[in-house]
């Protein structure tokens, strides 16, 4: 077998630092994925990222049975700041939490910060395997850092500490603004959270809360009952083009 | 069992009339689904609606073993057109494309239009899985009519009889427009077409075609590499959105 060259079509997300001429070692994981699935010899190509020295091109230079080494070559893209997109959300049930993790990363999130709601359906959050899915879909969707995710922490916390100057949107289905685009224009180049309640909705007193937030933004996404995932890469989805809507003038 | 008072928790979709005092019989399936899942006793309400005589409350009037028969009461919502958004989209495979299909109707798109490119991954089309997927989230996102699904055409045909004045948007990478929502205000409160690529991308030709018509309009969804079924939620919420802003114009 030739060796590869599409060093595009492999991305993963290691720990280790990343320099040109580093040599490292894959964990059992991705070693596994490398020889296994994909059929990676010697002299295959792949890229590299680990949020924090951008992301690199590396070729096999062992491929043993328990063991995948690589050797970092140049450097693609340099590395970028997460976007300064803080993602609140109620974590939803299993499969479309894991979902939900993916879209968040896809659109941009900088960091995930799960809130517990008293609506919330998931008992239980687990962190690592949410961590799971932010890593895979960062390896997919080829972003350079793969968004932090936080503890979770009630909701009611998350908002007596949140910061005045911060935008918070929220999308709020009884919004009087009927242009989110309006709404959120001119106020979100810096840092911004987005807040996706649970489907449930919010409490009467969670959202009490949220409308005394100084920079409160409420978002309407028009007069259809949205599922949390739809919602959430919706309103990711303005947020990012008021940013790049702000950005251009 | 006290009756349920909650009309708006069950919707359905039906195919016969609705007016005032009209008796409605149940299909096997909604029959079924009455008795056995919801356990519906005569007295229940529900919503009914057919996409031409708008959203109805309802109650069922005979619970019997092969027939669940409802009485129409009173409206709730009057008929509105479809929205003229037409959502063109290269059909995925299985579980994907049903996902697809479902968020398509969560946001908005009036008609579902499978067109056929030469990279698209699904060589069989299914249409009565896919129309039932429309109801089924028809049902759920409380739209007053299920889109119409169209027969799937090849790409190259649809774009051949494009009319001139309906604008047609395409996610391109490759877009010079940074501010997505620029390249669509003003240009999308009629009809509009907004197209999904397949995961491969168009092929030179198809793209060559799209960029040939003159209401072409290139919508850039930022640095990052989306699925396309995130894609296509993250470009109906733009749609949508601009709508809302020309409308508050």
């Amino acid at each position: 077998m030739s060796a590869r060259y599409d060093f595009t079509s492999t991305r993963l997300f290691v720990e280790a630092d990343l320099a040109a001429g580093a040599s490292v070692d894959l964990g059992d994981a991705q070693a596994n994925y490398l020889r296994n699935v994909l059929r990676f010899a010697p002299g295959d190509g792949l890229l590299l990222f680990n949020g924090r020295d951008g992301e690199w091109r590396a070729r096999t230079a062992e491929v043993a049975k328990k063991r995948v080494t690589v050797v970092v070559e140049e450097m693609t893209r340099p590395q970028t700041p997460p976007t300064g997109v803080d993602y609140l959300f109620a974590p939803l049930k299993h499969a479309r939490l894991d979902y939900m993790v993916q879209k968040a990363v896809e659109m941009g999130a900088g960091r995930l910060r799960p809130v517990l709601t008293r609506r919330t359906q998931a008992a239980r959050v687990n962190l690592d395997r949410m961590r799971a899915n932010v890593v895979e879909a960062a390896e997919q969707c080829g972003v350079i850092s793969a968004p932090e995710v936080l503890e979770p922490e009630p909701l009611e916390k998350a908002l007596g500490a949140w910061p005045t100057e911060v935008p918070l949107a929220f999308c709020d289905e009884a919004a009087d603004v009927a242009d989110p685009m309006a709404a959120l224009r001119g106020r979100v180049s810096g840092a911004i959270g987005l807040l996706i309640g649970p489907e449930g909705g919010f409490d009467p007193a969670e959202r009490a809360a949220l409308l005394r937030l100084p920079s409160v933004v409420r978002l309407s996404l028009g007069p259809r009952i949205l599922r949390a995932d739809t919602a959430a890469v919706a309103a990711l989805a303005l947020v990012q083009a008021a940013r790049d809507g702000d950005a251009s003038f």
